[in-house]
């Protein structure tokens, strides 16, 4: 490669070796961005008009250069090159005005500015992304509602609840990833450029013009920081992790729920896959991918705060790591919740299957609360229950087959109206506080997301 | 052991292995939190009273022992046990009242209650911790405002800089800390109690007075989220994770600074330590154990995200991990920041060294600028300006030695005034933009965080 | 603290912040290594006296006191610290001689000898846990050869297999775990000693000697090296992940199979508990420990190795992390693989549960093998036999209630002999091959883990 | 899309969302394994003859179309699509027999034989790029042994040491990384075809033969965890990670040097770039971009091991962010190796700065040896000799001014014959024993890693 031929050409003299030139090159990756690039450039130029360090003609010239590059850019078989490239694209389409386009401008404060502007676009389109997945549990919840089943903990039959109340629990931790993504985007929004490569930026260019022309929120407090720091970049990693770590908890769920055994759910063809050896499976590999992408996306967040850790204050190359993490996590996380929103929508549950499920067992916490009622400590009453379920485990029956002569081995209080506590329906419908599983208390819950919805969209 | 002597002692026949019961066993940590679990119980024990589950005088008696039990666990020579044996405690001091403190509350949204409560006092040491180090960090940025020095990037020196732009270049980024802590803050500080094991709780529990009691802003949504999410740890630990980051990253600067070669500050001895073999050692261990602190409390965040990858819904017994890496991390960053602060108050400057490491290769960018200012393109006056760099170094002379008749080799454009692009602090001024390191910029900065700080206290 | 009471007193002039004398303490997890310390000490006494730095006279004194040492730091009641403090304890046990021991002696290679000598009995433990459990694995596959159930793949059931396969299954995973550890044993074994603080050891300090005195298998190539280099430790936490990821995969599997709905098996009470609020649960939570270990332990991993990432060579503080890291990896694994021993010697089989999950549909293989036999090209076998899954489920029959009529629609092949293939039993003696299912197959395996076995207890 | 065309396509009646085809698709990766994939097939075709499931005539054909096949991808320009597609290839070419490849044999055991394979030639690269890397070190070290400069710790100057010291103590790290790459390898090296999906395999399939076939050294033992470990690749993710946080420690080491205030050394143009907006600016990219990579490559083993944990036993479509993870850091550590090997083939060091930075206060361990010679305890020579560097720092001379009558206020045993003491040559030369600095003993580290070298040619 000739000297000359790259922006800081005038000094170097030796040779790069093609293994540093391909490993140093970012070009794959930075594509990707030459929308905000240009945005970011338009607006630049027109602060270094008001600067005087180009007149208007000039300014003029290069906005319209930079309009037929992004014309040219947005055809997708154009295969092409960012920054030096495109410098050498401007060169030529815009002539000598773009060789005043870098005045007072590094990279530095260039790329974050283009990242910036890239990611506060893909946070929109995530948090819609995620919108709309609640909104299809919520809408759901609130149709099936009647459905009652077994709540796990410890992935052992706990008590009867609602259907409904398990997806609102998914739904729940789900907009709490919005409100926090929304945190995050506060400190996405911020202009950094003007911060030039570490000093901050001579000549009087109008920091608060670039914020207004490219509609950040506001401007970086000091140029080192803005140049050097990536936090906006951990923080979405991070969150991105997070995410999917609840997608993968609701994977696990369902792929249990849609397993043979429990055989509570059936997932839509549309996302199953069959086996090239067993010609009667169907596998559930859309929630096996959800579940994965925690992982992978983690993985990233992990990757990239090593690196971050003990750099260096300021830009060092080492940063160039953000990039593609930033792609991945976004195209990871943008493609698993339109296939969660796919699989929640389009899978059939098996009522009759799932209520099949309630056994008599699972009511031994209200045959305690039968004992509250009647004054005995709750500690005393678990106690007699449990001997209750001891006893019928014993005898082989159902804990409601025991008769009230059997009950009274345990406890005097017993009596006829025990009868009443093997209700599943009744049962349910204790837990009226809110956030339980009684209807009133579920239907609340889906009145509050239904709010909660409303507002994010305002 | 006998069975009967554990609360679900009802049922059990078998033994329990006594390796087994150690694994198993979260006393060692869980005591830390035996505050936070008696302000709990005294609420729940108020809202059993409104509930008419224990009269006036039960509810007396409970509070009476739990201040007692209060008083008896503040004494830190009492090695003690949380929970079940306090559960027998309380027994032993209360009598039976005491076997009513868990209707209708479960361990599951009973100790989720105990580590929001315990994680909102710590979250506000810290941030008391973080602003204590901000503080310091900004009165010394503007005592020593006039102090110049390279500003690096790549590790090389760039630009002349202010010495206090340096230093608010990681309080911004602290600020950004403190910003973040407090959101999350917000979704800490959210009542679970009331969620029971997983349904939500029966016996028109107020949720709405414990909170109030409790002074959480909020009570959770939905049961099953609320006792089965640890959002909010994961949180806490990717926020301590990011912090120490920012840590690590001064701490890499300082030590930089530091070295003989640098020789641009000194360590107190505070802060330091020696050698048991080199007698001449002074080792900034202090910088040495900030920078590595990152790793231990990412690798707390790591591992409890990995913990939480995959798990099905609602509470599982592998969230027993939360505790001990909630109380690290706490730690870890509690110690890392009063340190710091005690590094940052305490270390001398060597203005005089940092000055004379300045060099005039580091007004390249200048000389360039001088050439836009006269109506160059900047594209062709770096590249003119590295031509001068070129020659100097084939002459072996510094950059401002070469003659007016060198640089016009470069370009004719340069004249007798380019002596006026030499000196550091006239470049330093050239960057008056908001985020510069031109004096009043700096000072701005310096007010920007002195208001934000008033704020953080009100 | 008066200047003059550390070993490096003679230069410092300052005092020490207490926030960071506490910091900078390792005490509290040093002490674990005393014995190590002791060890190494008196082989580094008796090399002193062969380089005519101590007299045998002050040998024998040295080595008595740290007979002493010894003993009295082995009780356990006896709080203690090790290195500078010992120090100050053998100066009063041994008196003078003991200010010899450090000659040519530094912390940097005294600790990473004591970590070594530490690590390596640990591995030898850790080793001893992981045959007794593999041993307890194959001797169970042994015993119950002949139960069947189904194999599942992507959570799905897939093809009738042998309970003893799947349990070797993971046996082979640990008995690479074994393998892997004594890999990394050989790295671990290898003596520092000798290196001093970075450019290795005057006086002619015979390492040779010392090597053969401490039993290691090798000396440090390189001083800088030797006391800078952290890579054993690492590769322990790695392999400590990985060996819990293995017990996290078949637990996870056990918790599946101990399901209400699976109700393959059983877990002892010894590794069960109840719940505070509801007496009928039986919670698996060994299990969910296991699980969550592995998080645990490769955040440790992670932590170390970001705290690695990006330092200089040679000893830097950082590297304290080592220690806590090591031992709660240790402890960790140790605790597993005992509670996974005894869950797995104690927990019941339900095998009629077992084989009654296998359903004619899992055999669709064997129907498209039926046809591959008769010449069909698998590919089409496979589709044909796809058909036939359809027809039953639209006929909402078993496959194998087909008649013959009905098969005939996908192929004219069938014919009555079909019938042969819907047997549990004969499906699996087909997977012969080694590594298969059958009987001889499993057999096999069993032999092969038992000579494996064998090997590793020579 | 019809049913029927895809290989299971039998059964499916839905349609595909086509985000969850893209999200399932592997094909962009997998298409780097097409050559494994051919040479795996021939194989099993082979094996299918042995075992009469395809006639000779049968197989021939399939071989000749494989060929076919191979010479149609090794076209780079082919895009094309692995597995299934080329399974419609394959029809296409061979016609009737390609549908009989698939007996007995599953996606299962194929895609995790290709990975072995291709990974196993991977291996075999990087080995190379490593004994490249560090033969280079090791003959740099062989003719710059005479060079000394400071060794630092803590990067506080320590002691004077060999330049070649610090070179070979890189390249010893580096030496562990093959041997455990090695050892890797034969964990890789394992044959998993015949396993198929989850049972193993019927029809005879010969896996002895397969192995012989495809070069394995062993075949697996279990067809269940054949089919669903992948131990091998988080084994090979974690020694890329550990391999390059040794190359991060030594870009971190060099860059220190290479910074103007250390001025040991100075990178050649071809690995170094400029600035955008400093002429002046010469960065050393390629070091930071080394430095950066071990967090990228840690980022995937941490990923991928957050996939596996809890995962359960067999085949999970999980396990396909294996691929991604396994070529990225093979990338990765191919590149990093080759680019370092051009960094520290072509760095020129600067051996008169790197002498003139050697300083009297770094003999201070001398001075106490100096007193050890003449029977000081350690303990007490390390104190005086403390005393002498504060003596020398508070009349702000350096060490070696100190005159004897001075030296003598802190020991009597001083005399005039300490001169001796302040020579850096003498200095490096007492460091004899193996490891050491002194030249003997890192020529006979030169000799040990050359005759290491030849080793592992062979």
């Amino acid at each position: 490669m000739a000297s000359g031929s790259k922006l800081w050409g005038g000094r170097f003299v030796g040779d790069t070796d093609p293994i540093m030139e391909k490993f140093n090159a970012s070009i794959a990756y930075d594509k990707r961005m030459w929308d905000a690039d240009i945005r970011g450039s338009k607006a630049y130029a027109k602060a270094l008009e008001k600067a005087k360090l180009v007149t208007a003609e000039e300014k003029d010239y290069i906005l319209h250069g930079m309009d037929q590059g992004s014309e040219y850019f947005s055809n997708a078989l154009h295969i092409f090159v960012l920054y030096l490239s495109v410098c050498v694209f401007y060169q030529e389409l815009i002539g000598e005005p773009a060789g005043k386009l870098h005045t007072g401008r590094s990279r530095n404060d260039q790329v974050v500015t283009d990242m910036r502007l890239w990611l506060r676009d893909a946070i929109s389109i995530l948090k819609g992304n995620a919108l709309q997945l609640i909104t299809t549990m919520v809408e759901r919840a609130a149709v099936e509602i009647d459905v009652l089943f077994p709540g796990y903990t410890h992935m052992q039959r706990a008590q009867p609840i609602r259907w409904s109340h398990w997806i609102l629990s998914h739904a729940v931790a789900l907009s709490r990833d919005v409100e926090q993504l929304q945190e995050i985007n506060r400190r996405v929004n911020v202009l950094p450029l003007g911060s030039g490569a570490i000093a901050g930026t001579p000549f009087n260019i109008d920091r608060e013009m670039l914020r207004q022309e490219l509609a950040f929120d506001d401007i970086s407090i000091n140029s080192m920081d803005a140049t050097g720091q990536r936090d906006f970049i951990a923080e979405f990693l991070f969150w991105a992790s997070l995410c999917l770590t609840h997608l993968s908890k609701m994977a696990e769920d369902l792929m249990l729920y849609s397993t043979k055994e429990f055989s509570f759910l059936t997932l839509s063809d549309a996302y199953s896959t069959g086996s090239s050896l067993m010609p009667q499976k169907k596998n559930a590999d859309s929630l096996e991918l959800i579940r994965s992408k925690a992982g992978r996306v983690f993985g990233r967040c992990a990757g990239f705060l090593m690196t971050l850790k003990g750099l260096p204050s300021t830009y060092n190359k080492d940063l160039q790591e953000d990039k593609e993490a930033m792609f991945d996590c976004f195209d990871t996380v943008h493609a698993v919740l339109q296939v969660t929103t796919g699989v929640v929508s389009t899978l059939k549950i098996n009522p009759s299957v799932m209520e099949a499920a309630l056994s008599p067992d699972m009511l031994a916490t209200d045959l305690a609360y039968y004992l509250v009622r009647k004054g005995v400590p709750f500690r005393d009453a678990h106690g007699i229950s449990g001997k209750a379920v001891f006893l019928a485990e014993s005898k082989s029956i159902p804990l409601n087959q025991l008769t009230v002569e059997d009950l009274r081995t345990a406890s005097p209080l017993f009596s006829s109206d025990v009868s009443a506590v093997w209700d599943y329906s009744s049962s349910v419908e204790q837990y009226s506080a809110p956030g339980g599983t009684a209807k009133s208390s579920v239907a609340a819950q889906v009145e509050h997301m239904r709010t909660w919805l409303k507002k994010q969209v305002q």
